[in-house]
């Protein structure tokens, strides 16, 4: 069985350490890790949440889109800086574009990579774990998120590569502790 | 001395509560308070905020614009739904724009409106103050908010007008306490 | 298998609807709940959390006795009113007794029930929540807590018993997902 | 003028820091800062918070007099660390009998000292401002907190004196926002 992963990333900038989180994950699913595959999903074109937009429960074609792919995952990852000691607008609009009714991101499980900011992001997941009571996503506690990005000039190269060791082991730990969890909350009770 | 507030409106609706509130509240600063005017910013046409958009200090012009805005009012009205237990996406991304060095909102006063939302928008709220302790806002603690809205069916008229007395009592002593709140601030030490 | 649940009380009042809900709850699980029973501990004789009255990993007396207990438990049932939007000072106090190290809570699953306060208590659930991110407490998210309790005056007859058909079934139906959701953290991925 | 602070200490180790902190900042205000002296209030008598103990109004002594301390003083000052990301419960046990109607925080300005802890204590931060919004404190934004101790081996002696000359510093220049911010409440709108 193979586990879908969605990750968002809540920063646009075109140089995103996150990004690079991402992408390192998405790596060592296909090398180190069985069983689990990650797809980067694109938020930057979603409009403005509006339920005006919305159709008798139809939404706007990049919006339905989105909501596919995040409704047919397992796990979702979120990569995420912070910003004003909150979740970043963008990565926002993508959860409440999925939480209109029918609520796409029930029951799944979800893990928050961060790199860098205040308190190491503490405060921006804090929202964003409150938010996934409403949405109704089971986050992982431990670890609680991932904070290597002392130095990211010398941590990711110039193409955006992660190639700290360090950084590679405490992600792929991170990788198999939602691997564990998401295959409990698939398991029959 | 005349305070100058901006309001901001987290719903992008067109037949928005929120909306309709701000109305309500600038139609009490233009009859029966005196010393206080609102002006309702747009901010469904910033872009996403994303830093690469911003060069040397200058941002795109929308961006200036409603950041200029901002830098010369006294106070703002903030009138949101909840979203998700949190701020929406919108709402959120004024504030990241305005977040951004040279930090706008620094030193100002502000106060909520909610119409609605799960109890009665009272975790959005929270994710706002804290974004407020980041920016350097300084949030009216009582009247906390504003959840008059069981109704809006008989509280708003066709126009998006608020009709409803005891609501309008309510916005009256909030914006009253916004203004005794917002010349405190202004008052020499 | 039965699920050994323990039970920690926010109010020390001695008509404490929240009593009334554990004492409802351990019915349930008496006479129409397979496979679970609730222990209700006494938190009250805790000292002020202290480090200082630790002797190199012992603790005092009750401290170790109330450690045991929920170490030995496989999920945690909360029923609090909410103190100043917090956890009262008295559960505050078992959870950071517990949480030193080893942390005794770790792994296990945990409910709210919440009777009545501000806003249902949707912000001491929070608190408790984000506690249990360090903790390491899983929390059901849904139903998030439980609040029937309007009239306590007739939902709660004058020996301090449930007798509210509504409320019980809200009750049955919150342990019902407890089970559920602990049998899937025990079973093996 | 001169300003009366009460401190209340989160922590009841013999050899605390923040009790290092509280110490500290009153010397600063008998001998560098005018017009502000600061008392430290004990916390650690107070019985466990129960609405039972109170008679009509009338509160054990010494909650009593713990809360006259409150009623009298301008600002208060917490010094504390953090326990599983909140406020540790003996402070959360004081906050909540002064809470208790006539709520005796109502109104006046608040500082946060804290030394250590994860993030810097920034969630338990949080969690006492969203307190203060119920009890109607108005917290200082900038600077947040008060974060020095990476080494207080070093910057605190044996007698629990601060020696640290840019903790002290820091230390100066938080009592002076907080004069400040505190004298603009007290003045006349």
């Amino acid at each position: 069985m193979v586990l879908k992963v969605v990750a968002l990333c809540g920063s646009l900038r075109k140089n995103s350490y996150h990004v690079s989180l991402i992408k390192a994950a998405q790596q060592i699913c296909q090398h180190s890790l069985k069983g689990m595959e990650i797809e980067l999903l694109k938020i930057s074109e979603l409009p403005f949440i509006n339920p005006d937009l919305e159709d008798n429960g139809t939404f706007p074609p990049k919006v339905e889109a989105f909501r596919q792919k995040v409704s047919s995952a397992d796990s979702i990852l979120f990569a995420t800086p912070e910003y004003s000691y909150s979740v970043p607008a963008t990565l926002k609009n993508a959860v409440d574009w999925g939480s209109r009714p029918a609520n796409v991101w029930t029951g799944k499980t979800a893990a928050i990579l961060c790199g860098r900011g205040n308190f190491g992001g503490g405060r921006s997941h804090n929202h964003l774990r409150e938010i996934g009571v409403y949405t109704n996503l089971h986050f992982l506690n431990k670890p609680e998120c991932f904070v290597p990005l002392h130095s990211p000039q010398t941590n990711i190269d110039g193409e955006g590569n992660l190639i700290d060791e360090q950084s590679k082991k405490i992600l792929q730990k991170i990788l198999e502790s939602l691997q564990e969890f998401t295959l409990k909350f698939s398991a029959k009770a």
